[in-house]
């Protein structure tokens, strides 16, 4: 059900950051490139890929019940603001913001398998705010038939605070974007 | 729900890991002790945190839900078999085998707030099988009335195996054990 939820976050003339948005040409060009008649969007160093999400209090709950995390600075507004500190109350779980990140990369590339992802997580999230997560390629090898993509990975708030930044290693068995 | 599903997995006698379990008298002593009539027991490099879960299929399903990652690795046994290349079928999402790290800290120290974590995913974790989590504190510094920890973070399958591996830096209200 969350997967409506994932848009397009920002248009290129609104951001800030040097992105490659996909295009049947993509700048710079493709790394290992796998030529496919089916599919001109290959991925590329450079590439990045970006969505946006807004956690509401039934994610929060929701991920506590999964995971069994029920830290009240996610679940007790006043806990979170005398305790964790939080002068806005309840903020989602570092792990949930950072699933954004293999989640992007998974609906692209359904089958990737994560490799290793580093996290540093700098603000708060706030139950109902928006955040854009983005992922880009930094690095591709191909070993075999397979390929091993190196990503930054970093959330934003609307006002490109950064939230959450890291890197992440996925084996993706092609270069074929999806979207 | 799953909190009833933590639970320490296993006995001392078992483990080939330096472990120190929780006592009275934990050894090696506290760092940067803050002595409490009300609990005897306080984190100190060294302690480890252990707990054990088996993830099943509507944990999987659930957490797909709550994170929007559908990636067919975890969802289709025959696609992760072809192309994930597991050969026993679906595999857990990654993030949430490593959500057990903040979970258990967050269990013992309400109020911790997440700072870093980094993982390295070894092994796949099947759906259905259990895997141990555990967080061994490696450095503790006081700042003001908050604790700045520094943890490994490790997962094994029963067989000793690691699965996920890597480091966190939690900031914790204090050292009081809450188990």
């Amino acid at each position: 059900m969350q997967t409506t939820r994932l848009r397009r976050f920002l248009s290129p003339s609104q951001s800030r950051f040097p992105i490659h948005f996909f295009s049947s040409t993509p700048s710079p060009p493709p790394i290992e490139p796998t030529p496919s008649s089916n599919s001109p969007h290959l991925l590329s160093v450079g590439h990045v890929l970006r969505f946006s999400r807004r956690f509401m209090d039934q994610d929060v709950a929701h991920f506590s019940e999964v995971t069994g995390d029920y830290n009240p600075v996610h679940l007790d507004s006043e806990f979170a603001k005398s305790v964790g500190g939080f002068d806005r109350g309840r903020v989602v779980h570092g792990m949930l913001v950072a699933s954004l990140f293999p989640s992007i990369i998974a609906s692209n590339f359904p089958g990737a398998v994560y490799v290793s992802q580093d996290l540093k997580f700098k603000l708060p999230v706030y139950v109902g705010d928006e955040v854009a997560a983005e992922v880009q390629a930094i690095n591709i090898r191909q070993i075999k038939k397979k390929f091993i993509v190196k990503f930054t990975t970093k959330c934003f708030t609307n006002e490109f605070h950064p939230v959450v930044d890291g890197e992440a290693v996925a084996v993706l068995p092609s270069l074929n974007l999806m979207k």
